[in-house]
């Protein structure tokens, strides 16, 4: 069974959850969206996060998505699965159901009463102590939670619990937090650094020492491609290409619709069937779609200028 | 099967859930603590609210608690479960589960998301579609939820949604909103309006046309108590009785570790067996404790004075 | 100069800004409401707090206010001002202005951005630094700043920074954390700790090592007698006196509304000539002023009764 | 005297503050940088906005400052000055004297207290009131005031405050609302409506309806530029200029640090003597003047190529 380790590096795709137009899942597009991701050559999968709409499915919902995936994955790139949720006892149901399934880890985000340092640490401290050995992603993503992480509470948590493996970074901004945490003497052991927002500061997150990216973008491509190129050392090719997505990359991050955006684009690939939100998530307006259809155009003509 | 209705009145206790030392759920202690809440006047329970645990409660053990406390219930008064959730087939799935086993309807708080009068609206109408004709509780809540509904909010869902027969009202200060949604012509049906907040401001609420109380209180028939005297128009005598509860209800009263307090001086009572509290709740400190212990003993001198 | 300094102790009362029907200063109602409170036992003023009314005030209204509160009180007791701004230059300003007019210190509350305890403890030296060896108090009131302060962070401050010599203590629940302050080793320098929350907690307070309240009420004699007679270990006499006042207290002590409650009361009293709050403040109900009106009658039937 | 007037449109800069590195206002560059924004196109300008430190300002400061741009733009373009502020008499005091000095209008955001739509609109009916005459922008910023406000709000405020002339699009995701705004039959007069957020969405927001956008960059010249393209219905080579300056919008977009990324760009254009920020305020640490650099070299290189 693959388990997440400290070293995982590159792209962990943020998936989204197929629906079909009547609110069903849509379990075959799940199968298409796992080669796709992996085709493109992500090295990893993160289901059931905020963008993979996990509050809206039932536990059984959840499971059957999960074993789904899974099954698709069939063990090429481990999979990791979002099992935030209000109280231990869902979280602890959640991970021994998901990681009995075969995934390789969770990732876990505050909830968003925590405020004071302790409290912060605490929480993982105790949420650790439930899952036992299962490895897990620190979720650091104050826009949404609304809980602010000092680098020191993240670095206390790394090096206090020992399951802690990885960071999904995803402060905005958050680029000093890498190096802060890259520096000598912070972290006692390693932990990955997989950077999120879409992939919107990834050539300065790489630049800073973080590993690759976990989040999610319709054009999972480039944040593959930025990562390779950064890690080769050709960070200017790497910044050409950001640069040609980037116009979309910035339109998929406003919060909320950024899903619809990300779906409607998703679809018109091919990659799902429908572009369908659960409720009460909306689609887009029409006005949107045309939107998205001309920085998608205008993305391509650009990435031919590129070669 | 009894179903909760606009003509809902008296106390309805929120009952907590009770566990064993190690974690467990305490059946025995449900069984006695329904009786016990019966015995003292309860009108009504309502279970799995916030002061329930319900979040650190797994679906199955929130359907075995429900299960246990609906069959000592066995039909004589009304239950109320509390099936708040981030998503809306959570939501879905909880209410038909407790449905089914019986219970009168749920109580849903808003999402902290919420902000815009439309928002709240668009929420509680569409929550509403998806259980159908369960009739369900509209739970004013800002101090914990975050969200603010104005009066002509809640009489627009009231008046708009069928199935909405009752407001827990706990707002603070909540006063004029009673008095604002009994006006004439605010609400074009009757909805009960039960009282949150520990009973705290009960004398005032019942006096501005409140139906009762929805809520906790280590001493139940309290609330009882002046509900009755205010409904037969001893007002006065009324107060008394509430003064002499009201330094415990006040120390009751605070968040967090309200609910610590409250079990203990339940444990006390001997209505339920232990004071714990599930992970992550702690327990009450030596000093609380003592605090406790002091006022409840000054609190039975008082009410002999009272005779 | 009277100087603020670590052994303050007693009642700092938390003093209205009187205005005038048309929104006007109420200058005769400040000379008024200084010798009432003198007259109760006050051992200090705290004015222009949260419940002064203080972001409705020019600066130059500030000024005036402060001076003429100054001049009445001559020296008698000392006199905080609270000096809590958005920005460095506006607390600066401020603080030199008042301690120019002959305060005692400022008392400061942190801007609601704060969250990791870092941020926190670097607010306030900075603040510290910037008001140069002005005593000031650290106001904790997370209910109305959004902040929430670690005990180690208060000690952490009241240990580096030698002029914080006072913390107003208005957490809700607060208790445990007076007993950790207080815990011996905690703090490496004595600070005064003066509680808040209108007095709805002092007897227990008093009992955790708290030095006094600073906060309003509008019968301050009964803050003044629970600190006597704890200080002097009449404990339950002490209770008794706050019991009688509780049920006022519980009603005033409604966020918002309460300023209107206490100046209605004050103004009931004759300690200020009218109720007016400034824009965009409202006036009370009348169905309030009933209840305000019917609690004070039953207060003072009650205690008439204590003897 | 040049007045605010719907018809408001281009680019209103929000001016930063220019400060020296010891803290003081920097009168020098105040003059150098209203030379510059007007020469690259400015229609306006915007100061004591978010952006221009005003908190951190005394009452006396914010006049020379407001007094020294005045006197340096002479008329040629509507100066606009942030007032929000605590409390109505602040607000009022600082209207009165920015209009004295010769604005052409204020902006005010929304307190962070205010949730209800009812609550938001007496706000600004109140302030409008207070004000008079004085022609307005309301700001609409969720993101740093915490307030949403739905289009419908907007709609009425727009609708009943003859003063409120102008809206400050500062919404994310915003581009429904400009829609919105602009259908037929939602306002039943003409607003400007400007756009924020760093111009991050503005062709979009040309083409739902915007009039051109009031938010800073470093290149303001981008911002004025696509605008005009967009006017004259060149919006390929609208959008191709924004896609050259958008890697470098994105990286100043970030909250917080983003002020200081536009002053050390502005320093180093020489529209600033220094890139001083008053405390608390940060300065860049090395990596980030690094990552800029890069950044400003990419963006002039890919704007030689667009020609």
């Amino acid at each position: 069974m693959t388990q997440l380790t400290p070293d995982a590096s590159g792209v962990f795709v943020i998936a989204v959850t197929p629906f079909t137009p009547d609110g069903g899942i849509d379990f075959e597009s799940c199968d298409k969206m796992v080669d796709f991701y992996l085709d493109v050559g992500a090295t990893g999968l993160t289901v059931l996060g905020m963008m993979g709409e996990a509050p809206k499915l039932t536990v059984e919902e959840s499971r059957d998505v999960v074993a789904r995936i899974l099954a698709r994955v069939n063990g090429r790139v481990p999979v990791v699965v979002g099992v935030s949720a209000p109280g231990f006892a869902q979280i602890e149901t959640l991970t021994k159901m998901v990681m009995d399934l075969g995934a390789a880890g969770v990732m876990i985000a505050p909830p968003s009463s925590l405020r004071t340092d302790d409290q912060i640490v605490n929480y993982y401290t105790q949420v650790a102590a439930l899952i036992g050995d299962v490895p897990f992603v620190l979720q650091d993503f104050p826009l949404v939670t609304g809980v602010q992480m000092a680098s020191k509470v993240i670095a206390r948590i790394a090096n206090d619990v020992p399951t802690c493996v990885c960071l999904k970074h995803e402060d905005w901004p958050g680029l000093e937090k890498i190096s802060t945490l890259r520096a000598d003497g912070v972290l006692n052991k390693r932990i990955s650094i997989l950077c999120g927002n879409g992939g919107l500061f990834l050539p300065e997150e790489m630049a800073r020492g973080a590993d690759g990216a976990m989040t999610g973008f319709a054009y999972p491509e480039m944040m593959v491609s930025v990562v390779e190129h950064y890690n080769r050392g050709d960070v200017e090719r790497g910044q050409d290409i950001f640069n040609a997505y980037l116009p979309l990359a910035r339109f998929e991050q406003q919060p909320g619709m950024g899903l619809a955006i990300r779906k409607y684009a998703l679809a018109k690939r091919g990659v799902i069937a429908h572009d369908a939100l659960r409720k009460p998530g909306a689609g887009l307006s029409k006005e949107s779609r045309v939107e998205v259809d001309r920085l998608i155009a205008r993305q391509e003509k650009r990435l031919k200028e590129l070669g």
